[in-house]
């Protein structure tokens, strides 16, 4: 399947000059949805998961219904302040700040195999401090699937510690 | 299954006086996220969606994985300025002040059966303006599923128009 002629593009979204690559277009047709679903999960059952990390909110979209799909948990990770529970967080640097993303500590342990499931991969910032947050409390990090990839933007170069899975690729 | 039992409750969060009920304790294992979706397939697959709306984030959690298992759509609901297309939006009170949500207007059409799923139902504000945004657009709203309900709030009165199903009552 094409999933590629699936993804609406919207021009100068959020701001002048980006090309946004909305998902939505692709999630609300129920076959094609359930299509990248199981071509996600060709990729990341060999990996041997235990757990799926997603980070909010379209993480959600992608690492959810996967995570059902393999039968293993799904961790959301999210913004400060979202988690009532203990939290470990990581502070990572954005083109402008800085953001700060939190898991509950007592979701994961040492030694569990994770697998990373966002939307899109564009500069890898949020993948990595998500990898770290794992990292943090011992877990292994065994991949990082997407639905798209912006290559230009060097995410899979800095991420390179990882297998690296995308579904489509700019 | 006793889907209470896995559903943490953490006192006063977010302020004084709140009973928080986290599902992340629920969603990390595989069996019972498992076990917990399929719970609402089996409710809602009788109301015959064509597509599946969930407000962000937690909706998220549970409708995109019921949408995958059902093989429908899924539609997010998100706060204002989020989605990069034409949205239609609905603005509701909360408890101080106002929220607005929205949905491309392009992802549903006038006539489509819709269910609306979301992690909670607490008074029915948030699921109300979401049906709203549903027929505004002129579908149709055909059920209303949950994880949890805090039955004291009075939601299911509030959403009386429509089927209510949750899985777990406080």
């Amino acid at each position: 399947m094409d999933f590629a002629q699936k993804i609406r593009v919207i021009e100068d979204f959020p701001k002048p000059g980006i090309s946004f690559k909305d998902i939505t277009s692709l999630l609300k047709n129920g076959e094609t949805y359930h299509k990248a679903i199981d071509a996600l999960v060709d990729k990341v059952l060999p990996w041997k998961p235990e757990l799926i990390l997603g980070p909010e909110a379209r993480g959600f979209l992608l690492g959810a219904p996967l995570a059902y799909a393999l039968g293993v948990g799904f961790v959301p990770v999210r913004k400060q302040g979202k988690l009532p529970g203990e939290t470990v967080s990581e502070t990572y640097e954005l083109e402008y700040g800085t953001d700060t993303l939190e898991v509950h500590a007592a979701d994961l342990h040492a030694g569990q195999r994770i697998a990373i499931v966002d939307d899109l991969l564009a500069t890898g910032g949020t993948m990595l401090a998500t990898a770290r947050l794992a990292e943090k409390i011992g877990a292994e990090v065994v991949g990082m699937s997407f639905l798209i990839e912006l290559s230009e933007l060097g995410g899979r170069e800095k991420l390179k510690k990882y297998p690296v899975f995308s579904l489509v690729q700019y």
